[in-house]
């Protein structure tokens, strides 16, 4: 194997088994036997099952970075709202595995998520805090609203739609054809919720 | 050990222990030399691992069967949506261990997921989703709110609260004193969502 190939079947072993088991439940043989290699090239490309463990982190969180380019892009506190939701939808959707890294990491903190998962989830709920601290400021959101809560009021909507997947398949569909639609009654209900009388 | 005294230590010493790294990541070794106890007290009070992590389960998810008392206590759906987030607050804060079962039940369900876990859920929900209903039908909520939807919505923001709490601790106060505030902006934010105009 190519030893750029082998350092992308590991990362996509790790993905999926980390995501599965956690950083404590997967071991460096096994790691090492489901990316057909050996466990010297585990500690060649990443040091330890630790030093793996961080690269899958930092490529499952990469995507937070994008607010910062959609608050360039976006000015309206309402339409960054809505551009907010449409982009979760967007990083669940493309990615299986994020919800659970960011539940456990939540839930079970590793040692790494001081350095990665913090600061990004950290930098999202500030941005959307600011964005609605400025619709306070323009009189389209309510003076009484508490911005850091209601940032964790919109952040918690849309999050949970996916966290809630495997309890609800009766009760809703998750069809990915329905998420413009969820999306509009998400920013109703959040920009309603927060709006002037 | 009394047998009744080593049944409750197992449960204990179980909660803990699964909560930190799910079924798989505990051996029903560490179980039983972490309560001071035999293998074969296991197999007697439980049966297996496996069925000492279902009366974990279990007993972690019978405080959703409250949601039925509150219902037939609350008739009005304001009320009833201010007395379930208020609930879930409390399921939250008397139970450290909760949050934790509950999203790894969710993102990576055990065997037991179809029996205990969903079940409870997709009540709570439907119980939700029929109060935003009969608020349609008294003209206090919007006609077009998507009731199973808006139920979601209502869930994801207060659980989220606890989800984001290692994430967010420079950004807001998680001490129970704010509990009763926060519960009332949840509330305001998400009956001003979905009220009639």
């Amino acid at each position: 194997m190519e030893k750029t190939d082998c350092r992308s079947k590991l990362l996509e072993v790790g993905t999926k088994l980390f995501a599965e088991r956690g950083l404590n439940g997967v071991s460096i043989r096994e790691l090492s036997q489901a990316a057909g290699t050996s466990i010297s090239m585990i500690s060649y490309h990443f040091g330890s099952k630790e030093g793996l463990y961080s690269a899958v982190l930092e490529q499952q969180f990469a995507c937070f970075a994008e607010i910062h380019e959609i608050r360039q892009r976006v000015a309206n506190p309402q339409q960054m709202i809505e551009e907010y939701l449409r982009w979760t939808f967007q990083r669940h959707r493309n990615n299986a595995y994020l919800l659970r890294f960011y539940t456990s990491e939540l839930t079970n903190p590793t040692m790494f998520f001081a350095k990665i998962v913090m600061p990004v989830i950290d930098e999202v709920i500030r941005t959307l805090a600011t964005v609605i601290e400025e619709g306070i400021q323009l009189k389209q959101f309510r003076a009484d609203i508490h911005p850091t809560n209601a940032a964790l009021a919109l952040a918690g909507m849309v999050n949970y739609f996916f966290l809630s997947v495997h309890a609800t398949e009766g009760l809703i569909s998750h069809s990915p054809d329905q998420d413009e639609i969820l999306i509009q009654q998400y920013l109703a209900i959040f920009t309603n919720g927060v709006a002037t009388p």
